[in-house]
């Protein structure tokens, strides 16, 4: 499940081909965003339910989730309202609901800016909100601009201004405590994957922190030197702990130590 | 590096014989620990001082370093005074200078338990501060005082009264800021992992994302449902992400990625 206003060819191919090596992988348009038709709607709860008629439509009864941003808050309200589709839960970049806002003056212009030759945002202004400001980050999100714009034919069409503008209301939604603050995150019983790169200037990093303080089986992973986009930047470390973590390696090693409830 | 009155084989073998497969390992008792003679320092920094004259009276000019609980402390400070002697470090169960105490009242008490028939600290104790109070993790902890308790010949002994009033005198001393809270940290470039469990009652969590914010190329990984003790508890997942650390993976993935600088 992707990022505010991202499509199918945002993700890295680094990434999903190596997924795709040994499980099937899909990415999906929700509703109204870049080559899907229909109109996007403004609540995080909306997306998920489209999601769900999605996973319905293919026949899926169970699957692994992998959401990243916007689509991990989509990916949280799935697995509130579907606990027993989701097999194992990755959150990339993201936030509980109400969790700690930006703080960077430069987050909502970046984040809505458009190339007028593209109809997408900036590569500027995606190396700003993606990666680390050193040059090691800079460097890792070039390569990965590289990588995501390698497919020649059959490309996804940029999100509409319909699509930003709802997205963006469903953003400022989320950031609303109902309830409880964080409570709803106690009811993922699910093994789950929180990553985030160590110093995110638009889902900020402590966000990630309190996902994993709250969802009862999370693990927590930070990298270094990184951004919103710690994923695009180290595509085969990434892809090493989410195949290890979908593996379930922490349970075999709970066997081993002869632990068996 | 151990914790707090531990000595040498109060490390998981596990993990010790794990990561024999293939480097040198060098485990030791600090002046005054466990069978090693001498008195035990009441200053971390006086610790690492004893740490480099071990190091350096081996003849070994560079090394990775793994420091856990208080022997986190002693492994900081080593690096910070002998940067170029660590090639990686890795933090575990631990705090910077002036970090985050225990709110915990059971803290005090068990953490100076001592069993009359060993004169080590208690099984009771151990679980409740090493493992979280799930039947899951106390299961996890009693699987490893069954594999710490396996050797049968040339057994450590247990630290005396002496090291555990040094060494409680050196965590105090630890808790004071000195200068501007966390700046030391940001010496440390070597690549570092700092790892802990996501409910530490001895060494609270949060201070192992200090840790990583601060420290310029940190990872962090929290594992779930588990306490101070979770590469214990873990061992087999700790292993396996300690490895791909050493090996330096994430370096790897940016090399690929066309990163050269």
């Amino acid at each position: 499940m992707q990022h505010f206003r991202g499509g199918l060819d945002h993700w890295d191919p680094a990434i999903t081909d190596g997924f795709a090596k040994d499980r099937p992988v899909i990415l999906f348009d929700k509703a109204g965003v870049a080559s899907s038709s229909g109109e996007t709607p403004r609540t995080v709860e909306a997306m998920a339910d489209h999601a769900a008629d999605f996973v319905n439509a293919l026949g899926l009864s169970q699957l692994d989730l992998l959401g990243f941003s916007l689509g991990g808050y989509v990916a949280q309200v799935f697995t509130f309202r579907h606990p027993n589709v989701v097999r194992r839960l990755m959150l990339v970049g993201t936030r509980p609901r109400g969790g700690e806002p930006p703080t960077d003056p430069n987050y909502r212009p970046c984040a809505t800016s458009t190339d007028p030759a593209t109809g997408e945002g900036t590569l500027e202004a995606f190396l700003y909100l993606f990666f680390s400001p050193s040059p090691r980050g800079q460097a890792a999100g070039r390569a990965f601009w590289e990588r995501r714009h390698r497919r020649e034919n059959d490309i996804d069409r940029p999100s509409s201004p319909q699509t930003m503008a709802a997205q963006s209301a469903a953003i400022t939604d989320w950031r609303q405590v109902r309830g409880e603050r964080f409570a709803e995150l106690k009811s993922i019983t699910r093994p789950t994957l929180v990553v985030n790169g160590s110093k995110d200037v638009m889902v900020p990093t402590i966000n990630s922190f309190s996902l994993s303080q709250h969802i009862p089986n999370a693990q927590l992973i930070i990298y270094p030197d990184s951004g919103h986009g710690s994923l695009f930047q180290y595509p085969d470390l990434f892809l090493s702990h989410a195949r290890m973590f979908l593996e379930g390696n922490n349970h075999k090693s709970m066997s081993r130590g002869h632990c068996h409830d």
